[in-house]
């Protein structure tokens, strides 16, 4: 189900950084100037892209890859995620990846499960 | 960005016939005992599965792949979906397939964009 295209072992390093919480590895694999298309809008720059992941990492019990694949210069992974609010949260990361770093990630997850469980 | 394994071909033909609006078609990609996890549930069986699909091919104005990967047994795509209610949708589809079938589908897509159209 995996390769080792460059963009998927980024993306794999990525994920396992985040995974075990571990927030500035995982901003290690983040470009400066990324821009991320969430759900919620455009995210612009290494600074709100962190700003971004960190509550996700803080109330994260534990992510399951379901998939992942990759080429030179895309990665595509959907994994299952165990949150404190919700206990089965996949999501869907689309990435571009340069040099190493993910410039580009089109982010995909349900809110409504996150927005039912805040009221 | 795409290569021609088996399960990633049924997959692209798949995602071309509901492009198209042509359910029929879509639903021949669909094995009997389909079993897709959706974020609102599980959804067993065909008749159940072109339940859900309909309403969604219904509102649908057009579709774009962002990514599809595959491998022999397994694909995994995101797309981006304009639909009536929400001018964009994206999707991301993990499927398993055999014999040319789909046999599982993980499917993930943001609800509270469509939630909120409602209200």
């Amino acid at each position: 189900m995996t390769d080792k295209s460059p963009a998927l072992q980024t993306a794999l390093a990525y994920h396992e950084a985040w995974r075990t919480k571990d927030l500035d590895r995982a901003m290690s694999y983040i470009a400066a100037d990324i821009v991320c298309d969430a759900p919620a809008g455009r995210i612009e720059g290494a600074d709100a892209y962190r700003a971004f992941l960190a509550p996700f990492v803080q109330m994260l019990r534990d992510a399951r890859m379901i998939a992942a694949f990759g080429d030179d210069q895309t990665a595509l992974v959907m994994y299952d995620a165990t949150t404190a609010p919700v206990p089965s949260a996949p999501g869907a990361e689309c990435v571009t990846v340069k040099d190493g770093k993910i410039t580009y990630s089109r982010f995909l997850f349900d809110r409504a499960p996150f927005q039912a469980a805040r009221q």
